[in-house]
């Protein structure tokens, strides 16, 4: 499975002509999903939270390409990383840190190739997507990477106790794993002091509470309605526990 | 055909996420369709008068993955419905049952089938999505299903005078079926009365009408400009025929 | 390849109602691209500046169904045109005939055929995709056109110099070619003049800037910022070369 992660937006040309160059690479067999392409723009930090967490639920095998670059054109690296059996191509600006910060297994590629025409903004599609459609193919482009001691931009494997999405019904996601906080704790938000609840239906209409997200990660919500307007949150707001 | 119908928006991780179930249960060969992503939020009533007028242009033998619940948690029942000859997978709550009221001939099951790790907050991806992956492919998930007597949450064949979704132009679809209304006929919205027209190219730029849309429905439109800014409209208004 | 190019957006039900058209006439082997659906709402001036410009990137053989149609109902033909060996499906409103008027080699004709129950105002799904799938099928569908001596509705080859695409992150393209300007020249735009600037990592944030952008326009943009906040430009407004 060829994943697709980007702040590109869905209503643009520029997701379109990324997947045209995968298939004009040799991405046709392969099922290609369309995870998320309005990662925070430009925020690596957000978005490697929000990627390490998403990433679990896909299988070994997998092959991210997950591009949020606003670095392009600059010097900064474009890589491949395998963690843990799955692949990610993308920039070397944070955005893979998190994941490949908490891998068991981490190993790392630059790649090296620079296309003929390649464009100063846009190597979504001109250098990294013909590099994922050949690793999902099946063909692994040797003479295109040399490998490499780790990434440049490391970020650690803790958790981000902010804001790092908020999605259209107004709930926000942090960068909280849900695993090791008890249900007994609040979350502090501005002056709110919020109480955990296992379903948005054990809550009364307009109250905020948190819970376990179906990512794993502290999600903050109220029952139909919208957290992220009530609470004044946006991404990078932060939060704290409170046992 | 499977068709996926819900309020999960298509800027969220939700839809790639429930794709990705609906590949790994076993969906690969039939096409998928992204029909709806934006009805109205939380809103099984406005969705289902949508659902029941949209899917009367797909073939016998879609299969539909209809998603949105609120409920999501609570004890509303899941369950498939047949339909005519097409197949309908989502929550029981009212959101397949305009299209039930209406069809000729019925069928309803309970999904009794719970996944290992089943989320309390997206039953979309964990339980909806491998249940209609498999019908959609062909095999009929007896195991998981106990047939049952009819949806619980019934709702009237009748239409439903009211804006039940508002399109990016700005035209609003009534859940007024079209076809037994004359074109003589005014629709009163607010202090507005407003006539009928074929198509928008006959009416002055600026001008609200109202017309059959390309789905069978009562819309209200102004040419090359926006029904629900000019009349203020939003889902749930009310509308009424003056004949 | 099929590539697909409207104002329909990606949140109404339209495309899906399209799609499912372009499958049950035959297009389930040739891959399909959503290139854009956000051209701006019935502007087909600005449609075909900027499909002449995003079409440069695909290779022949490809076929593109493009609808921007607000006279859909009225009189305006329905056409085919080929131009340099890709295929083009859509009205003949303006949207088509800037490629059109660029292009070394054209054919067109007019789509005489009409389906039983063609609607008044969805086209795209009852009239144009049809004739889309078989094309890309690889079936030319003689009997349903009518060879023609060019369009009705022509334009100039020449650029526009006029925004004609702003994105999510506020970069607005202009309809102005990047390959026969200076980088020397400046922009002007209301009252600001702008300098050129070869990639966003080369400019402080905060700075505006042009560039030529991935598909070969002078696009107006601020490094982490947005061009069409700072500098309240809208499609449609004029810029000026300044040498």
């Amino acid at each position: 499975m060829l994943v697709l992660y980007s702040d590109f937006g869905i209503d643009d040309p520029y997701l379109g002509q990324m997947k045209a160059a995968l298939l004009r690479h040799g991405q046709r067999e392969v099922p290609m999903i369309d995870l998320l392409h309005r990662v925070p723009d430009f925020d690596a930090r957000a978005g490697a939270h929000l990627l390490a967490a998403l990433q679990t639920s896909f299988a070994a095998g997998s092959v991210f390409l997950a591009v949020v670059d606003p670095g392009v054109g600059s010097d900064r690296p474009a890589v491949v990383v395998e963690a843990d059996e799955k692949w990610y191509v993308g920039p070397d600006n944070g955005l893979l840190a998190v994941l490949a910060a908490r891998a068991q297994a981490l190993r790392t590629w630059r790649i090296t190739w620079r296309p003929d025409g390649l464009s100063t903004s846009f190597h979504g599609r001109d250098l990294f997507a013909p590099i994922a459609a050949r690793i999902a193919a099946g063909v692994w482009p040797a003479e295109a990477l040399a490998a490499s001691a780790g990434l440049d931009h490391r970020m650690a494997a803790d958790d981000l106790a902010e804001v790092i999405y908020i999605d259209h019904y107004g709930n926000a996601f942090t960068g909280l794993r849900a695993a090791n906080i008890t249900r007994e704790a609040r979350l502090a938000v501005g002056r709110a002091q919020i109480p955990a609840a296992r379903v948005f239906a054990a809550v009364p209409c307009g109250q905020a509470f948190w819970y376990e997200n179906s990512v794993g990660l502290v999600e903050i919500a109220v029952n139909r309605g919208s957290a992220a307007a009530d609470l004044r949150l946006a991404v990078g707001s932060p939060v704290a526990l409170v046992t």
